[in-house]
């Protein structure tokens, strides 16, 4: 079958491998889409990273580069393997691409998103969505009822953002701030609204705030124009948000989210960071702010999945373009890269 | 009566000042014991930093330096104002020294330690504990019953200890990492063995473990000969620490506070830092740890005064010193900062 397998930096190849076979506990999928992640642009520019390289292969897969990749997928179940009840062939599904070693602490306590040995369907190892079939465990499979497989496709970027809302712990009608309109700070934002909280975009690029319009921001401060800690304290009553979401991974963002919130209020971080952080700890403690770390998801998808089928969330504005694998590095990941503001999700039809 | 005043950098002196006069609702004091805090010292070196500076009143208190100074202090009524209920003169008692708005979103919510005008008696205006007598509204007094007025000298530090290791909201039971044995950090360990926390200490100097060990410290890690993540991680079984609190302000040790706590840990920050802190974002996000801002207290007197009459921390090793108010700098502020290590707290006899 047709793959996209990572190589080595800027190296990603469609080329024929064989087609996985399904096993007992797993099932095979026909993916319809696979949307291209944040996470494989920086594997394409800066990687390998969770890729595992030659000679080191991933703790919990075994495998080493190539792989295949791809992990934001949706399609129809094409075979079902012995002892798997409640999934039948046809069904729309979709994956959540964990791969974890089901033995260490966070495992152990169900917290499976920070196991020690944390690994990705599509980056890892274990095949990916960038290709013609896919075989997971059952475990991962979520049905996606109604919803079609290209929004389907959206649904593990969306379980990102609904996971960081769930950290934040933020409650109908209060407000948010979401620092950055990439396309985890539009899920988040989608999220939000999607529970009712106000929400205040902060994006110096138009075409993303023009985004974020779209997914719903109630208010959008362009830092290049405006004291972003100013409006958001008149926007605010001079109480501060409740809550803030830090998707940028910099310095001045960070402390801004630090800054903006309310006495106790917290920032969730949901940024990858490439570098360290430079955080005034002043205002943190002088008003008691907590910064939280949230990473994927744990056990987040059937809510996310929920949230879509009952039209919570209006998910036309993520998808802003469609190619073939053929297309997926001119067409996608250079696209994306190139034309970074203007796109949101590339879905890849193999 | 006697008192000493902050007049400038290096420049504290004691000298004659008006006696205070009661006024309805306050409380006149007649000072036992004043403890010098930390904070004592940075405005003794480095300051004015809370001390009002000439010509720069206090928005709460509208007074400016000089300023007595002190705010660990405890003694007995001498007078009680109109209105004043529940106080008696002769009853030892133990001040929250606090300056507050009251109208700010901070204290409207009752967070008054997050107060955007937040002051402290002994530091903004209003008299201080280094002083003959104090006048303070009656609020803010706390009686002692039988605790004597030395160990109520302790228990606004303690109080600092005890609002931390609630906001960590640690467990009986649970493991906690303490970093950094200086004051703060012994009166962080007390509280938590108060409460039936196992703690690990982590402290280089070697006066400053031997006291981490009889406030009661379970394990003391020195990071010059001991590699601190490692033993951390064999103390635990490989799970973390279920908290950890930052007593050091130094960017190594916030580092491997986010690094030595399980999944979803928690980290206390109640250092105060002189400068940014450079942050490792990648270990708080990939196990999602959350790093709070502890300062000050809120509504803890009354539990620290408690904990401390049932016995369930012993401070006799907390006092290093008792001296008289003429010798507050040479005795006193010098010995502290000199022989640092030695010394935990220095109690001010006026």
């Amino acid at each position: 079958m047709k793959a996209a397998r990572f190589h080595g930096r800027e190296d990603i190849r469609i080329e024929d491998v064989p087609e996985p076979e399904v096993r007992p506990g797993a099932v095979k999928i026909a993916v319809d889409w696979c949307g291209i992640c944040g996470t494989d642009l920086h594997e394409y520019l800066e990687g390998p990273i969770f890729v595992p390289p030659a000679g080191e292969p991933h703790p919990v897969t075994g495998e080493e580069a190539p792989v295949v990749m791809g992990h934001e997928f949706a399609g129809k179940v094409a075979e079902v393997g012995d002892g798997v009840d409640g999934i039948t062939v046809g069904d729309a599904v979709v994956v959540e691409p964990i791969h974890r070693c089901g033995e260490c602490a966070a495992c152990s306590t169900g917290q499976y998103n920070t196991c020690e040995k944390l690994g990705f369907v599509g980056l890892s190892g274990g095949g990916g969505g960038f290709a013609e079939f896919v075989v997971v465990d059952a475990e991962w499979v979520h049905p996606l009822g109604d919803i079609p497989t290209d929004v389907g496709a959206l649904i593990e970027p969306l379980a990102v953002g609904y996971h960081a809302v769930e950290l934040s712990g933020v409650e109908e009608g209060q407000t948010a701030v979401v620092f950055g309109m990439g396309p985890i700070g539009l899920v988040t934002t989608g999220c939000l609204k999607a529970r009712g909280v106000r929400v205040i975009a902060v994006e110096v690029a138009d075409a993303r705030k023009d985004k974020a319009a779209t997914v719903g921001a109630d208010e959008i401060i362009d830092p290049s124009a405006q004291d972003v800690l100013a409006t958001i304290s008149d926007l605010t009553d001079g109480v501060g948000a409740d809550v803030a979401f830090e998707c940028a991974g910099i310095d001045d963002v960070l402390n801004n989210a630090i800054a903006c919130v309310k006495s106790r209020g917290r920032v969730v971080n949901v940024a990858i960071w490439g570098h360290p952080a430079t955080v005034e700890m002043g205002p943190l403690t002088l008003n008691e702010v907590d910064v939280v770390g949230s990473i994927g998801y744990c056990g987040d998808h059937p809510a996310t999945i929920a949230m879509v089928a009952d039209g919570s969330i209006d998910t036309a504005a993520l998808i802003t373009g469609r190619i073939a694998l053929d297309d997926l590095v001119e067409e996608g990941f250079r696209q994306l890269i190139d034309n970074k503001a203007e796109n949101v999700k590339i879905l890849v039809h193999p």
